[in-house]
């Protein structure tokens, strides 16, 4: 009996679709990830279903649209009961194992009201997004945090035992640079043109690709499903040598943005820009240099997939395995006068997803780009299908993508991606309470929304406008259009949220009503004939 | 120490607010629910959150909507995270004890999952909606269910200790009639009009209050929160003598209904219209006995209010007993060629809501009537806040009415009632995919909108058309009612569903981002310094 395909699950952090060369970046040459789709299919349209880590990654480890799993913000705990990618996968016969970052928080006091205990085996799954974490590295460590989580966390045990001191190596020397002898947080954005302090081969992105190959190398015969999940590109936006330099003003493409959009009716789209970050990102001053920087971690996380790929290859692992390369959201690196993620246009919610597939059935795709409209939540069921379960558990709102690399379709005519601005301090300046403030993306074909409850939508025309610069939504010659996607915003807003009962279940209720006792209307002996009939009938 | 207040939950099954004397019914009357009110506030506004028992309960006992519980359909069972009165009031002191229906289904799935057994204790409590279960009785039991479930249940072990013969006594005495000789099963509408085989003393609404004041009894020093789930007037609508008797045509109110609602233009009304209990209501051969025989069993329901309050006095219960009375949903009767519930105009959705608190506190609105928008979801964090929780717990979506109790108000624009109805065949003649079938009613102050996804809602001015007849959803004189009315939904759609965070730590957050040590955008160490010191001055 063959073996079911292993899954190697790759994520970088915060890397926008277009910063890649096969995703047509000029300057940016990722050889190792367009090697990776030449023997796969790029999917041109993928949409994150958050614009920030948490919500988008707890929508990919579930499935699920953000206003379904709930943990709408980062470090909203995700409820207890939310089945993620290790509930579904396990008992099709995988392990499910985390190398890198993914953002979880557990949701302890729902654990604790049905005694599920953090400390047990299962529990322990629950609150780690469902994974056996062989090494979880979130990124970044913060000074006040607690001595253990700090110095005890993998990463900075590894510094430590790398010769890096202090309490905190990881802020010490991965998040510092030297600026004239004197030691510069790499949390300001001055320090981008300047290398880490760490030795390139002990940053963030070969730490975890080493980790990784040591954990495949971990596993035994058993099928098993590793999402290796970088934490770079994402800020603090410093790269060690020699990354920080490889990229020069020459490089960075011009910001996407219009004088127009300063003066932007939406308000919500008006608070972003005056956030402290989108005002840094407009000064180019600050934007060239960062973005270099960024591009640099995109070049070492490349060259460090060659790393990866070359291990795969010497372990005959990609006849088996399938593998998956996405990002949890994009960046707006300065483009329509922002900095950071969070509000909705495509530099901010596009991703790169590059999908290889080993079986004969797939041969036919490889190399080939897909158009189709695709989600981070059609991962998991992708999955699923692979492992031979059921890509349409009710618990799952994605489609499985499997056909779409063996010559199908898929049938979807929008995509959503979802924000919740709460914790944004223009949110009280809009004077919106804590409960409106989700906004979503309504991605079409060819048009696309913005909604932001309160106000008036964006709207562009992706296919005409694919800067985002023309918002269409007030124009009276596209009221037809607006209005398609708001009755496709509310269709979706709507859908029942059955997810202990398939709808495979529901239409079989659909027919045997009176069949299993429930006679309703029925006014004697001979409609109860009539009825029962009908129904065997059918 | 003042011990907490109890808690008696009574609720009925299908009463719609209109059939009791205190709500302005003119031929039924109900002495003992008038008493109640005039002990208490009695709310002319109460909106049950679905219009079908299942859903609507499930709100009442999470005290969520059901987009967000998901238990859209009667029999989905519920996510076992859902946090029921139980959850919510046994950590306040309180035993919350069931007698009568819940029409609860366990997710035993998703409670396999997460390995709660079901036969424990805490597993039992999640299986059931989060009560003790002194007597479940969920009112039908189906020729066709396996004996133990019907021969073994309370109220039929009742039956045959009281001389009832067969093996399903409910079906055979309480659920039939004789014609002319003739068993006829209760199901048949033409059976209405005769007396239900059974002793009135051993009927269902008897047989539930004498378990309620068993329950009662059976309570030890500890506060306790007794639902008592009334199931009639529910569904097979057949009384016992003389209730089956005491109403004739001449104290039948009219159906309320237009020739113009025939050829309505939203297809989802005209489905509902082509149901054969619809069918069947439409005839006045039908609708008249049947609505007596309601009447009847209206009447019934409040004669045995009366013997529960005459127990309640004589242990001295009304001193320290919170008593709500209400029902999970209404019926249409006819009204609008409708049967059954289901759809969303006020027959099926407003329910009759009593409250009585004891304390000094609400002395002064005793009799008084709220025309305050209250929900079935305001009962829960009601009772937290008497038990001295906290009503804004983020599971909670409704709002405490203890405010309009003692004098004061809530903040509430809208009700929003839901119904999914992807079970109906009428569906498929639509063309309706499983998933867009959920529909809303949202409720204002004045104008009441249907929203039917795919289609156009209906929209009635309750004001000066409160029989919900004439539809102004396409008439451009109410254009902006309806863009606000609309506006109104996908802001409650769209609201973030953050169960596990509360608010006030969401605006925690977004006041110490930089302090926490996320430094966005900041770019260099003065920055630095004005952002913390902008954090630190707030």
């Amino acid at each position: 009996m063959a073996c079911k395909p292993n899954i190697l699950f790759i994520m970088a952090d915060q890397l926008r679709a277009d910063y890649l060369s096969c995703y047509g970046h000029p300057a940016l040459k990722t050889p190792n990830l367009d090697w990776l789709a030449s023997r796969g299919v790029r999917f041109s349209r993928a949409y994150a279903q958050s614009a920030v880590c948490g919500p988008a990654r707890m929508s990919v480890y579930t499935g699920r649209y953000v206003l379904s799993h709930g943990a709408s913000l980062n470090d909203t705990p995700l409820r207890q009961d939310e089945w993620t990618i290790g509930d579904h996968l396990r008992p099709l016969g995988y392990r499910t194992v985390l190398v890198g970052k993914t953002h979880m928080r557990a949701d302890l006091e729902g654990m604790g009201k049905r005694k599920i205990d953090p400390a047990s085996v299962e529990g322990s799954l629950v609150a780690e997004a469902g994974f056996e974490t062989y090494s979880r590295e979130e990124g970044i460590y913060l000074d006040h945090w607690p001595a253990e989580k700090r110095f005890g966390a993998d990463y900075n045990r590894y510094l430590r035992d790398r010769g890096y001191s202090g309490a905190n190596p990881w802020h010490e020397w991965v998040n510092s640079v030297e600026i004239d002898g004197e030691v510069v947080s790499g949390w300001m954005l001055e320090a981008s043109p300047y290398p880490a302090r760490v030795r390139e081969e002990d940053s963030e992105t070969p730490y975890l690709t080493h980790r990784a190959i040591e954990c495949i190398d971990a596993m035994g015969d058993q099928p098993w499903c590793i999402h290796l999940s970088y934490i770079k590109p994402h800020w603090p936006y410093v790269a060690p040598a020699p990354y920080h330099a490889l990229f020069n003003a020459n490089d960075v493409l011009p910001a996407v943005r219009s004088a127009d959009e300063r003066i932007t009716q939406n308000p919500v789209f008006a608070g972003f820009q005056r956030r402290r970050v989108s005002r840094s990102f407009s000064d180019e001053k600050v934007r060239v240099p960062v973005v270099a920087a960024y591009m640099g971690l995109v070049k070492q996380l490349d060259d460090q997939l060659g790393v990866l790929f070359a291990a795969l290859k010497a372990r005959g692992l990609f006849e088996n395995t399938l593998i998956v390369f996405t990002s949890d959201h994009g960046d707006y690196l300065g483009d329509h006068w922002l900095g950071e993620k969070e509000f909705l246009h495509e530099p901010a919610i596009r991703v790169p997803l590059i999908i290889v597939d080993p079986r004969e059935q797939s041969d036919a795709s490889r190399g080939s780009v897909s158009h189709a409209l695709v989600e981070s939540i059609d991962l998991l069921p992708t999955f699923v299908e692979l492992g031979e379960g059921d890509p349409a558990h009710p618990r799952l709102e994605g489609i499985s993508l499997l056909p779409l690399l063996s010559g199908g379709t898929i049938e979807r005519r929008y995509s959503f991606c979802e924000y919740d601005y709460a914790t944004m301090r223009f949110r009280r300046e809009l004077g919106q309470p804590i409960d409106k403030t989700g906004i979503v993306a309504v991605v079409g074909a060819r048009w696309k929304m913005i909604a932001c409850p309160g106000f008036e939508p964006l709207l562009f025309d992706l296919e005409n406008d694919p800067g985002e610069l023309e918002n269409r939504s007030l124009d009276p010659q596209y009221a037809a259009i607006r209005n398609e996607l708001e009755a496709a915003l509310i269709d979706w807003a709507l859908r029942p949220r059955r997810v202990t009962e398939s709808d495979e279940n529901v239409e079989r209720r659909t027919d045997t009503q009176v069949t299993r006792g429930i006679k309703l209307g029925i006014r004697n002996a001979n409609e109860l004939a009539v009825a029962l009939a009908e129904e065997a009938g059918q």
